[in-house]
């Protein structure tokens, strides 16, 4: 027997990603939008109150803005629901102080990219680093990106090297070799490696090499278009729902941090 | 306090793989190179007999034949130890039977393959198949090998297709594609498709992708020599000594077993 | 002392690539856009008559149709310019014959791809295939498209199998290997084969690789957008301009026809 | 009718380099092994004197030490032959100074680099970066190395970097980005990219990739062992005999030179 759909309401539903994911909410049978809203008094045009929209869903998807989201945040854990995917990003620490509270009432999953790639990507790379001793296994990162990014190395690398140093228990700070030229010696063991490539249009290419005497596995994303995040979005709304109270990320809705 | 070192005899002493185990166990302060024998009657030379070599390790490495490892694995049990690390191939049905009930008493690491790498690989594309939904990613399986290579798609890609399939809970058979050639429609979602580079001197190089829209996951291995093959049977001895009796694989040593 | 921009018309005006060299064109300043014209009847809103508009430029781009393309050359022929820079596909042979005729009177350069880069793995294959020993040198074609494409391997595949073909002076059809599966047996030299990967959006890759005992050379080619046609008919424009008659392809453009 | 073999001369026979050509000369049915020596003075064993040596053979391959290949050079010159291939490296300006000198009388070929892939590779960038637009596409060299080499970027990865930049009409110390890392602002347009990978046992691998808006093009080479250096000096030695008097390098004998 199919079960009956996920009922979806939609936060900052006039901006960029809340019309996405409009269309891909639409798009998936297992879901049913049944409510739009934009900011808590506009109401209209296939717009509706916040308070009616939350009493229309099971789960909101909230692409919006911290303080938003944080409110928002507030206003589900006093009436008891429903649950949230947040994908805004920017939270100060009181802030997060106040998404972790309502976490205790609601279930919420926070996420700073919804690129179930991306995610997977960190989880698999954190949990071969822990298998995989560091006297054998050298580990290399190298991203790349469009000609005006204007930092480097990219934060998602930075938090592939961090994934990497947490499955080997260590800091990455004390381990990370950020740019190599010169005359710079032999690698030490237990190194990891960032390499940075700009060029062109690229969106955004993030390879982890665990590189041992005769072999090498290298693990990689290729990201192209924000339709991923929308997925993203969608899987963690079908993974919430009915869960208990409790702040959860994407790794948990990919089963990584399951015992 | 630094433990004391494991104990290894080597099986198949004279033999090419049994030559360069005992470059690699020397060249390990965690292992004592404590005992070589090649065939049960043969002495002298460095070589100990069998029995000798039973009583002198914690830990016996055995790269032989089947019949050579199926007797070993059976006088071990009857001994109650050591714990055996088995790396021959080609075992029937009686032997696999035998061994299995060896594993009653002694610990035994036995795989078709001690690369680390590879085996990370499988039960890495297992675990994220088991994650991502079959109707956004489609998985597809790219191998390449030297121009004298004779079967295709390898052996090892096949594997890596079943690790797929496997995560997803279906048969490998019911999805595989294993050539693409002519007007032959679109896609089906759930396809597992297989790709072959037959050129040069490759020693073995393999890739699993998961593509959605807008985003691909990439997963690959490349093989250069047979020193890899010790250094998993090493890993693979420092995890089985003082295990408790039973037939583990090389997903075991490298966690991916564990709940 | 800078060189006046050459001015450009644009056939087609209307349509979705008309739009795009619109916004391409203006944004070059070694180029003035100077007139568009969509068919010879439709006047107004930015627009001119063809005849007006062949008036008014050194160069017509024209993305239209192979009828549309062959009036518009025998109409330039008939004039005595401008030059064309025509990216219909899908001519018949009397039509390719009528712009054969008038590039004997005006410069036409006519692509079925404007990719610069595409064009440029084209001429550096078939280069590579001239100079390297097809008994030492395994050439091997790996392509991936997105899932809804149905046929394979791709026309872009079999045209830089053609390439190396020519390169070594044989007919692709007596060398091709289409597919791998099975008990095929060794490799034979001079054998050109083609591996075929689905899934997800992905626009176009082509990869050809030459392999040797001992190392490998790899070229290969990513697509994005359909902003890459738009920049190679702009480099085609730049370059007829001025040309003598004759008829053109974007390996001329890249210079690997001159001697 | 078949050619009559090219009688090969090897030069330090005795070394590594020159039991592998021996080896590599014996298995192609081209060439026709008729003479070794090692040093001048040493004979025996199969080994004959450098004049009688000489004598014997079309072309000499000769991988030793500047010292002794620059004296070879100036007595094959004062014999009016056989032709040379010299792979020796570190020679001084007095030195090449001299082999220049003696290719006025006999053809020489002399390459710091016998692989025909990576000098293939270096002919290929500097066209490609010869005829896209720098304004548009961007040079990113990506090299990777095992852990112990000690210097940064590779040789032949600024070899590449000066193919581009000799393509493109400039001085690479002018353009090249040897490392990135913090807040570097977007890449200037013409800048050469460098990034780099340490790790495992890998013996050597670099791409140039050109990348516009859109599309991407790399030229990649994977270096695996020594064999490419002897199938380099029989390519060079087929190439170079019944040359006229001149001091050629591995472009030339892949053609890339020719106008």
């Amino acid at each position: 027997m199919p079960q009956p759909p996920i009922r979806i309401g939609l936060s900052g539903a006039l901006g960029r990603m809340g019309r996405q994911m409009a269309d891909a909410v639409q798009a998936d049978a297992r879901l049913a939008l049944t409510a739009r809203f934009h900011r808590p008094g506009i109401v209209g045009e296939g717009l509706v109150s916040r308070d009616q929209a939350l009493a229309m869903a099971d789960v909101i998807i909230d692409f919006t803005t911290p303080a938003a989201s944080t409110d928002l945040a507030r206003v589900c854990a006093e009436r008891g629901g429903p649950a949230l995917v947040i994908g805004s990003t920017g939270f100060d620490a009181a802030e997060l102080a106040a998404i972790a509270d309502a976490a205790k009432t609601v279930p919420i999953v926070r996420s700073g990219s919804f690129s179930l790639g991306l995610n997977m990507l960190v989880g698999l790379v954190e949990q071969a680093a822990r298998a995989l001793d560091p006297d054998d296994w050298d580990v290399e990162i190298v991203e790349a990106h469009h000609s005006h990014k204007i930092d480097a190395p990219s934060g998602t690398a930075l938090m592939l090297g961090q994934a990497a140093a947490g499955g080997r228990g260590i800091d990455l700070d004390t381990v990370a070799r950020r740019a190599r030229d010169g005359v710079i010696g032999a690698r030490p063991a237990g190194e990891i490696g960032f390499a940075v490539v700009r060029g062109g249009s690229i969106i955004g290419e993030h390879s982890v090499s665990f590189c041992a005497e005769g072999e090498t596995v290298t693990l990689s994303h290729a990201a192209g278009d924000r339709v991923m995040f929308a997925r993203g979005a969608i899987a963690a709304a079908l993974w919430v729902a009915g869960r208990p109270p409790g702040e959860y990320d994407m790794r948990d809705v990919l089963g990584f941090n399951a015992s």
